[in-house]
This record gives structure tokens, sequence and C-alpha cells, in this order.
């Protein structure tokens, strides 16, 4: 496993949910991966398609577990939206969970009208979905916090995640929504911005083999590591291409695959 | 618009909703015209995808509106869901609309599952959903009734069909639905079963574009008309192929251009 030719590496991307955290409990070795990584110099973003909790929530549930993130240095497709809803004059139909409305309070004005569906979980009714629809079809815009099939569940098991829903709402009305999250190539490229990192010198680690890892690659992201923690389910690596660059027990495996590498 | 080849037309299937009545009110002059093929001694079989309600409750429908049904003139989804139930051993998993469970009661015995999705209406939550999803990521087989984008709704407006929901869990699970209703090629050929007429000497008239009009084309059926009642929306005849054999304005147009081409 060990590659003999050395790779500049000048930043960390790092997925949370299945990769630093289950729910509410740290992946064995996750926050000290972290701490060498920080040890290092090098810089880290967490870019997380988590849409059932805040910004603020996500910043708070890391510094729980022992990791102490700046504002800046977490992305989330909600932030996303707000800068898109921002900048196209948008008002948001909200297809998201309860606790996301919020963070789009500031989104009220705009002469049109977007969709905008994220991991709403049982706020997925038959009627909000319907709502949605017939703002699509009545002309609203369509984004998509994320794409994502699945996440793994609190009782362990894989769950339907926003990228079902997205898909159910594509189909009725015959229109493609925009992805705002992973693996949207700007989603990736955004939170290098400011880092003196091009893309191809980033490594994303993630447990989700089609929107963190063949994502990111598809994004220009130099190397991408799939982690078997998570949602990860034997023969992942192979159903998305490309390929990861390897695939590793955990963060802790994929930090010494990044440290290797540098040299 | 009159045809200068006669046609042989030995049967005429007809959808129901849109076509005979919208709601619980018969389409102006549908019942006569459907009256008009009954004099002819046309053979009509009724092709529906409604799966909100069960097989009697339809053909109670049809007789509160004057129009007396044979129990095997009336086809359905869920009547070749249990046929196909039986013949594969197989115990469904619902995720359908309360009042067509009773349709099933006969499913109860096989060594295996199928998860069978039709227009579940306020039935589609995000844990039945979730339900049905983790029956079929542990290897259920895939029914869906039907593939409908859209009904036209008790307010006018369109609304979510069964399609959108089938849709969204072959995204998650990375498997495809087996059709049962329209427009499965097997349906349309059922129902023509026993009438001594091949496909391409029936009729249907539908105002789905996709699933009646495309779908019975597609299927082998001889002519396919569309209607501009119902859920129909300007443009539709372009929006799928092949396109109506004709585009009429209700039922009693469409009978008058079925007896017109048989001369």
């Amino acid at each position: 496993m060990v590659g003999h030719a050395l790779v500049m590496i000048r930043a960390v991307l790092l997925d949370l949910a299945g990769v630093v955290y289950d729910g509410d409990t740290p992946i064995p070795g996750a926050v000290a991966a972290i701490g060498r990584l920080r040890a290092e110099g090098l810089p880290i973003r967490f870019v997380s398609n988590t849409t059932r909790s805040p910004h603020r929530a996500l910043v708070a549930q890391l510094a729980s577990l022992g990791v102490s993130v700046e504002r800046d240095e977490l992305f989330t497709p909600a932030r996303a939206a707000v800068d898109w809803l921002a900048r196209e004059g948008c008002v948001p139909h909200l297809l998201v969970h309860p606790d996301l409305v919020p963070e789009f309070a500031g989104n009220k004005v705009g002469d049109r009208r977007a969709v905008v569906v994220g991991d709403a979980a049982e706020a997925f009714t038959y009627a909000a979905m319907n709502g949605a629809f017939r703002q699509l079809i009545d002309g609203a815009e369509f984004l998509a916090l994320a794409l994502n099939r699945t996440f793994k569940d609190a009782d362990g098991g894989l769950s339907l995640d926003a990228g079902a829903f997205v898909a159910a709402l594509e189909f009725a009305a015959g229109k493609q929504a925009t992805v705002l999250g992973k693996p949207a190539r700007d989603f990736f490229h955004a939170a290098l911005a400011g880092l003196q990192c091009a893309p191809g010198q980033a490594v994303m680690v993630g447990d989700d083999a089609e929107s963190d890892v063949a994502g990111a690659q598809r994004a220009g992201i130099g190397s991408a590591l799939l982690v078997r923690t998570g949602k990860y389910r034997a023969g992942d690596e192979n159903r998305h291409a490309p390929h990861p660059s390897a695939v590793v027990d955990d963060l802790a495996a994929a930090v010494d695959w990044i440290l290797r590498k540098r040299g």
C-alpha cells in the first residue's frame, strides 16, 4: 500500500457523518487523527452533506467530541444554497428538515421562487412533496442540497437520504435539480477557496463511494479515499467510477496514507 | 380528420379517470359514448392505473354513473399484482393506499417477499418509504402497480402519482421495478385475452400521453387516442413517442373517430 511517488498534498477535505462520527459517537481514532493533521500544519475543511442539522449544530457537535472547528472550516450545502438564492434573487420554497429552516431566514426577497430539497426526514410527507412538485411545474427553480441515496441511521441500518426524494420530483416534474452539496464541483472548489491549494493538491476522505469519492475525483480533487466506516458496504469501491485512490479502514488509516504520501 | 383507410377495430380499451370521469363527476358525453360502443357490439375493456380504490369500488363508481361493467371487463394493476404474487410465491410488503390493502388478503404465503408500490397518497410517509427501501436492499422483489407521474386531483391541479415514489426507491436501491399496470405490454395484452382480438386490432383511449398512448403503441395496440380531458395539458401529444394516432376533445369524439374508422 506504500506508494512510491510522493504526492503534493496541501489540504484535506473530510466528510463528517460516517467518517468522524456515527450519530453521537466518535469513530475510534478519528479525533486523534484530526489532531495529527493539525499538528502537521495541513489545513482541513469539513464538507458535509448532512442537511438535518444547521451549521452551528454541526460545529457544536464537533466541539462536544473535542474537535474545534472554525465557522469557515465547515462547508454545508445549506450555506451554498443561501448564497445561491441571494445571488439569483430567489425566495425559497423549503422541503427541508425543520431544524434547517432558520438557515434560510435571510432569503425572504426575490422575484423568483426556488424549491430547495434537503433530507427532510419525517417532513417528507405526501402533502409536502406535492406542494414542492406544484411549485416546480409552476416554473420554480429546483435546488437539491444533496443527491445522497442513503445514510447510516441511528439503528445501524441504511435509511433514505435526500437523493431519493430529489429523484422523485425530477421524475414527476421532468426537470433536473441543480445540486449544491457534494458531488457538485463548485462545492468542492468553494471549500478550497483561500487555501492556496489547487484541487489536484487536495485529498478527500469519505464513506460515500459516489458523492464523496467519485464526486471529488470528477471535480478534479487529486486523491479520494474511501473509508470502511459509516455507510460503507463491501464492494462499494467498485460501484461508482472513478474508483477510490485507496480504500482504508477508517480515518486514522486515511491519515496514515496521507502522511505517508507526503513523505 | 377523416381517414381514408378503414381500420379493423375489434375491441376498445378505455382508461377511466380523466376519460370517463373526473373524481365523482362524469365527463360530459362519456356515458353516452360508452353506450354507442356497446350498441355497435364492440367489446370494451376498462384499463385503469388508479390504485387508490379497490376493484369493486371502481365497478361501483361506474355503476353510479350509469355504466354497467362486468367484473372481468375491468383490469387493474392490483389484480395483475395479486396474480403475479401467487404465481411467483411471494408475500407482499405493501406500500399502497389503505383502501387497496384488502385486495392482497389472499397473498399471505410464499418463500420470498415483494415490495408492491401503488399510489399510496398520504400513506407515502418517510417511515413507510424507508421500510420499503430496506426490504429492497434486503433482497425483496420490486413491483410497481403503475409509473404514472401525475393525476388530476380533486382541486383540478396535477398531483404526484405512484411513479414519483417508484423512481425514488429505484434511485436509492439501485434496482428497477417490474411494472404491472400500463404501460406494461402484458397488462394491455391481458385485457384483450379471450376477445378474439389481436393487439393490432384494438384501440386505446386515454388522457395520459405516456402510459396510455405511447405505452399502448409500444405494446402493439393498433391505435391510441389522446383525449383533451383529465390531466391533459396542451402539448402533451408531443412529449412522448410514439405520438397519438389522433388527439380528440373527449371520449365522445374518440368514439366518433373509432366508428368512422370502422366505416
